[in-house]
Parts: C-alpha cells; sequence; structure tokens
C-alpha cells in the first residue's frame, strides 16, 4: 500500500510516498519513461545501501544501467560536479529518450536534475529521495541548481519529474542528523500552511511517517500548481530560507541547510512578534518546536553580515527581496522589504 | 519600417526585421523586460562595432549596464564560458527580474541563452543577431547550447527570448564567409518548406535581404509553434545537421557550421537521388544553388567516420536517428534510420 499525490505542472506525474517502493523501482520508471538506458545517480553513503537494488530493478525492467556516484555532502553540488555528470551521460551514449534516476538526498537530486534538465536540452528524469528533506521538498516540485562559489543554488533550472518514489524504509536508516535536517522542512509546511500539522508534530516520531510526508507533498503540490515558476504563492515554501541561506553562506556551509532554515524561521519568527505581526505565543510554539526536534534557532553571525548576505540571495528582485512572514502558525505573509531594510529586521530577530 | 513575426511558445515574443533597430534597443527592451540591469554579452569582433551604441541605448531606458565579452569563434561555445558567464552575472548582482542581451552571432546567442535559462532558475532574454545565420536559425527558437568535448551543443536548454531585434544594417558588414555560412541555413528554408523561396535564390543579392529573412524566421516559426520540444515536425529544421555535426567534428570544427550543413545537404540529396527517393535533377538543383553561394558540398571523410560520428548525435534515439530527406524541393520527410544503415546511406551520397 502506497499513498499518492498526483502534481500537475509542466507535465503531470506522481509522487508515491510507502514502504519497499524501491524493489519495483525499475517497473514503476519503465512505465514514465521510455529509453533503453538509465544512469542512476547517487551518493557514496546512499549507493552501498540501496544503488545494486535499484540497478537489478532497473535491469529487470530492460534498462541498461550506468552509475555515476558522488561524495556525499553540499560540497558535491557544484558546477564541476553537474558537468562531470553531463559528459558522462554523452560518453555512455545515453539519448533524449533514455532516463536519469537520482538516488538520495537533496544534493543528489538536485544535481541529477539540472544534469537532466540541461543534458541534450533534457531527458527523463525520476527522482528515488532517500532522505527526508528530499521527500518532503527537494524530491517534488521541479527545482533543481548546482552552488557557485558566488551563492548557493544560483545555477540550475525549473525541471519536473516524470516520478518521484519515496520509500518510507530508506529513511528508517538515515543518520539522526540528517533526519534533523529534513524535520526543519516539515515544520515549515505546518508553519506555512497546516496548523493541524503542526499539532501533529508535537509527536516528534510522527515527523517521518508516511501521513506527515503525505501532508506536506500536498501542500508543496498545491504551491507549485498555483505558481511552478516561483513568482508568487510558491514563495512561502521560503519561509525561513533567505535567513537561512546568509547563515548557509557565511558558515561556508558548515551549518546544514536543515538547521539552517529551521535558526532562519526562529529569527523572522521572533522578528515578527518583536513588530506585533505575529502573537509572541506563536513564535515561542514554533522556536518551541523547532528545537524538539534538536534544531538550532539561534546565531552568533550579526545581523550586519547576516543581511548583507541575504541582499545576495537569488530571490532579490531589484533592490527589494520577498520575506515570508509567519502571521500565525498555518497562514504566512509575502513582504516585499527593502534590501536596506533587512538590517534591523534581522536585529529585531536575534 | 520593420517587419515583424510573432511566435507563441512558451511565452510569445516578436522578432522584428529591419535597418536601424540597434538605436532603439534599448526602449524595445524594457517594453519587454522590467528590472534594473542588464548584461550584454557579445564577441570580440562583434563588440567593438556595436557594443558601445546597444549599451548606451540600454542606459537610455534605464538599465545598469554590464558587458561580457567572448572571443569570437565556435571555440568559445564551452562550458567553462557559460561557467564564467553565470558567476560574472552573480558577481555584478544580476537578479531573475534583469535582463541577459545577445549581441553576436550563433555562439553568442547560444552560450548567453544558455547562461539567461539557467542563471537563477532562468531570467529575461533578449537576442540581438548581427549574423545572417543568427537571424534565420539560432536566434528563434529557444535552442541555447554549449558544446561537450563528447559532441557539438549537448549541454543546453529549451529556453524562448522575449524579444529578438535583428538589425539588417548589421548583415552589411559581415565577414563574406561568415554571410556565406547563414545562406546555407536559408537555402535549407527553401528545400524543407518553400519551393519559392529556393526560386529566389538563384539571385545570390537576394539571401541577406528583409524579405528573405522574414520567410525564413516564419517557417522556422510554424514549426516550433507545431513542436517546440524538437520531437516532431522541427525536426525538419535538422536538414543537413547530422551529416553536417559529424563533418565538423571530424574536422575539429575547422568547418563551420553552414559548411557542414551545405555538405549534409548535399549528402543527403545526393544519397535520396540514388535511392529513388527524389528527383535526380532535385538533387543536382540543390548541390548547384549551394555552389552558387560559394558553399561546399563534397567532404573527404569517410562513409564510415562520418556514419560513426553521427551515431553520438544528440537527435539520436535508442537505436535508432531521425534522418531528414528531401522528397522534392519544398517538401522534405523525417525518415527514421537505424543506426547501422547509416554507412551505406552516406556512403551513396558521398
Amino acid at each position: 500500500m502506497s499513498r499518492t499525490v498526483t502534481v500537475h505542472a509542466s507535465g503531470t506525474y506522481e509522487v508515491r510516498i510507502g514502504r519497499g517502493l524501491l524493489a519495483d523501482a525499475g517497473k514503476e520508471i519503465r512505465a514514465v519513461c521510455g529509453g533503453s538506458a538509465a544512469c542512476v545517480v547517487t551518493d557514496d553513503r546512499v549507493g552501498p545501501l540501496y544503488a545494486d537494488g535499484v540497478e537489478r530493478s532497473l535491469a529487470a525492467a530492460g534498462y541498461r544501467v550506468e552509475r555515476f556516484t558522488i561524495p556525499n555532502g553540499e560540497a558535491s553540488k557544484t558546477p564541476e560536479n553537474v558537468l562531470a555528470l553531463v559528459r558522462f551521460l554523452a560518453q555512455k551514449g545515453l539519448t533524449r529518450s533514455d532516463a536519469v534516476v537520482a538516488l538520495g538526498g537533496g544534493v543528489v537530486g538536485d544535481l541529477a536534475g539540472f544534469a537532466a534538465a540541461t543534458y541534450r536540452r533534457g531527458l527523463g528524469f525520476v527522482q528515488l529521495p532517500t532522505s527526508l528533506l528530499a521527500a518532503v521538498d527537494s524530491s517534488v516540485g521541479g527545482k533543481t541548481a548546482v552552488d557557485l562559489p558566488e551563492g548557493k543554488n544560483l545555477w540550475g533550472a525549473f525541471y519536473q519529474p516524470k516520478l518521484v518514489l519515496c520509500d518510507c524504509d530508506t529513511l528508517a536508516t538515515l543518520d539522526p542528523a540528517v533526519l534533523r535536517d529534513g524535520c526543519a522542512e516539515v515544520v515549515k509546511y505546518g508553519v506555512i500552511r497546516d496548523a493541524a500539522l503542526f499539532e501533529l508534530l508535537r509527536d516528534p516520531a510522527a515527523a517521518a511517517s508516511e501521513e506527515v510526508i503525505e501532508r506536506c507533498v500536498s501542500i508543496k503540490r498545491d504551491l507549485v500548481e498555483l505558481d511552478e515558476r516561483d513568482e508568487g504563492p510558491r514563495k512561502l515554501l521560503n519561509l525561513g530560507h533567505t535567513v537561512g541561506h546568509a547563515v548557509e553562506l557565511l558558515s561556508g556551509y558548515t551549518v546544514t541547510h536543515g538547521s539552517a532554515v529551521a535558526i532562519g524561521m526562529a529569527v523572522v519568527a521572533k522578528a515578527a512578534a518583536k513588530r506585533g505581526l505575529l502573537d509572541a505565543a506563536e513564535a515561542e510554539k514554533i522556536v518551541t518546536l523547532l528545537r524538539t526536534y534538536g534544531l538550532p534557532t539561534e546565531t552568533s553571525y550579526p545581523a550586519e553580515s547576516l543581511a548583507r548576505a541575504m541582499a545576495g540571495d537569488k530571490k532579490r528582485s531589484g533592490s527589494s527581496i520577498d520575506l515570508i512572514v509567519p502571521r500565525r502558525i498555518g497562514d504566512c505573509a509575502i513582504v516585499p522589504t527593502a534590501v536596506t531594510e533587512l538590517e534591523a529586521l534581522v536585529r529585531d530577530g536575534l
């Protein structure tokens, strides 16, 4: 039994959530992708656990299988690695009708997706997320990218997968720190759109459940369908991300994405409370829930440095940047904020 | 007075063809792009002629202007240059609402277009083609790419411009060899779709006229509107290109694109005639017209080498490749051809 969320974006595709899905991945991929070859893209932590099984299943479905492995971690999301991957696809003779299969967390999915979007101007792409963060966020909605030395996710494409299979069995073996990272994004969905989900999350055991993943994916689906190219309501998904990206950048990416987003949500919630936009008790509930999951909610970077890093964010438009600000749990606003105002706002939240 | 062809693809945009259009480029770009900054991408041959004027016009329209210059020639269409360009855009702080303006021939347009498609997952893009080839072919239809060591145009994206301004004054100063290159593509339009255009081209002075450019762009528009992602009738535009790309690859890109396409059209026409698919007199007319423009119609590469290079073409799908074969002047067919058949077919055309 699995749960299915159908996404109608450029192309319609299914996100399937359940246990044991990797074993039948080949058959499922064959049903949505043609072609004769499939390249599994994975990392050196996830690959040893699951790649052999996925490849056997692809081979059983008639694919010639190739594998491309990157080192685990954000440091692999580079232009050099995406170039190495597209050259690998060319060397292995993959054609436009073949498929790229991302097996791993957000880094693998973002890198493989950008390569799939651009190799021969696009070929079939399937996501097999193995982290909670990838399951609830990066594998759905078609944002792909690598980092530039100038900033995170600055080079990429909108490119929807043809299928997402979220095998919840893979989440059970996650490193606790990696699981924690995903919990930040799960909490985010509760804050932006779903007060009942937020309540559900007070039981920490619930965060990686099929029900919670389905609720998160459904919220993301709704926002992506409204605004695939991130010009309107989809921006709500950036709650905590503008401050978060600044923290990641200032730390040289030693602070993980989830931790940085948690800090970002806490800073914005506290700033909103200080400015009377959010009830102080609600802000406190957000901070408390993040701490329940062992996530950080404070940073020692000064407001000035954070604001300067935020000004370089890709969500900036001219001299303004759209910040996502909670009005209450389950309801956030998109607030265009002058770049010159950022420092004062961040200071209120520190 | 200018002529306008409107293209309805992902987004609707105008291709304007006329004299003196560069002088008002800033105003025209402002009308279709928002933002506060514009980056002119050009090369070291075209830039010195036209970039100052275009930048003055952009500044007059309120843009902060940046310039990125690559060396003239196909050798610049590299992953390294597209990475350098997206990093330049990041360093100059361009945001999603700003614009990239390609000022030059096909190489500049393809490179700038790929950068515009992928920097921050896409920002405004305008084409100012200054070569005949760019005017009639590469600036319209949204194909962008760079070359990989493994083959031509293997890394790119479909990304439509917001505006194309073809200033015919720029064509008057073209190097004769560059003009000749464009003539190959112009002849191609006649062969695939427009016997009357083919007749018009018997007067060599007509090739770079506004009327001819408009006819070519209109044909391309029709095919792009039918099939933006190149999965059906748009493939007709590949007449001569599969053999042509093989010639370019084998020559280490010392044979220009137009010359290679001319050779490709001649080879395919002769093969089609030999196999009774095309009247021999029609094949002869195609070869003769190409020669009128000083274009080559023969190659000394052996059929075996050409076929091997063709097998790596990005238009390949599994074990088959769609060749475009003339049935008569003005009418071509898309013929799926087994990779194993290519050598015999090429041999018939040599």
